[in-house]
């Protein structure tokens, strides 16, 4: 989408370690026009989908998911970071690993906002090695719901995430996908993707 | 506000020890559609204020804020909650108590996000003992920023947080004030706020 690979240029830093910073409008501050129009743009490419429900993660993944759910007119469920292991049945859990923070943690779901009924987008702000999605779409299979797709704002096209969901038959539209960062020169390089606006 | 008064009636769920329940609409399922009439709600009871940000904490507060700040034309900032106790001179800190939880944490804001020229709303899901309102408030003043008043979904008027708030001069506006429940009937009482819609 070149409305975000245009902000990323401008307003995204790239730094050494393949590190991409798009906090000043994405994931610290948030520019809910920005996000709004994001949403819209996943509402035209997903429209021949059923979906009923959008699922994300805390926390960076709730602000664009709910923007973006308005245009969809679904109710937004997020995954939460549980500390604890005391989980009772009333809840679907999962593993992910961050490597950010270099830590297992456990995600949970209660099993009364996500059932076999459910036509299910998962919305994420970022996409590096897939973790966190597949955790969700753990989440989704066991509660018997079906995966429509997934949303994801910025890709990083040179991490696996994108390369396993595809290849796992997942729909994943991202917004932007970034196949190469320069951290001397700030170049930022998008892979070219005509079916979106 | 009615509307939201009228949810809670429907949906809220009362349960021993002055707990209410809300997750089906608010904190973990989110209703988008509610949240946009909160914040349209917001924006006509702080038309007067020049407000030019809005600050959260992560994470119920996310999505709520995300989607009344459309109705602002603002940017959002949210707070992090930190495990972390090496922060750099670069964030604004504040360490906040989770009854919740029984913990206390830090929360941080980049220092790019906050500074003197910020008219600041803060927006929270709950209000109860005011303590992640006083964190945020902290950070407000460490960068010299204007808080100009704080919007709350669900108070709970029986807890302290809003009498301390409204005591220190803050313009505190929740859409709803639960002033007492009964986890047996689960009849909720509302404070009656006549300027509300």
């Amino acid at each position: 989408m070149k409305l975000l690979e245009e902000r990323i240029a401008r307003d995204g830093i790239v730094k050494e370690g393949n590190v991409l910073k798009v906090d000043s409008f994405l994931n610290h501050q948030m520019d809910t026009a920005l996000f709004s129009a994001l949403g819209e743009e996943w509402a035209r490419l997903f429209a021949d989908a059923p979906i009923n429900k959008i699922l994300t993660i805390e926390a960076s993944g709730i602000g664009i998911a709910c923007v973006a759910a308005q245009h969809f007119g679904v109710p937004v469920v997020f995954a939460k970071k549980s500390q604890s292991i005391n989980l009772d049945g009333a809840m679907y859990s999962s593993k992910i690993e961050s490597f950010t923070h270099k830590r297992v943690y456990d995600v949970i779901v209660s099993k009364k906002f996500l059932g076999p009924e459910d036509h299910v987008l998962i919305i994420d702000d970022f996409l590096a090695n897939g973790c966190a999605v597949l955790g969700l779409i753990d989440i989704i299979k066991a509660a018997g719901a079906t995966l429509e797709g997934v949303g994801i704002a910025v890709e990083k096209g040179f991490q696996q995430g994108g390369k396993k969901l595809r290849e796992m038959g997942v729909r994943v539209e991202s917004l932007a996908i970034v196949d190469a960062m320069d951290a001397e020169s700030g170049a930022i390089t998008f892979r070219e993707q005509p079916h979106q606006s």
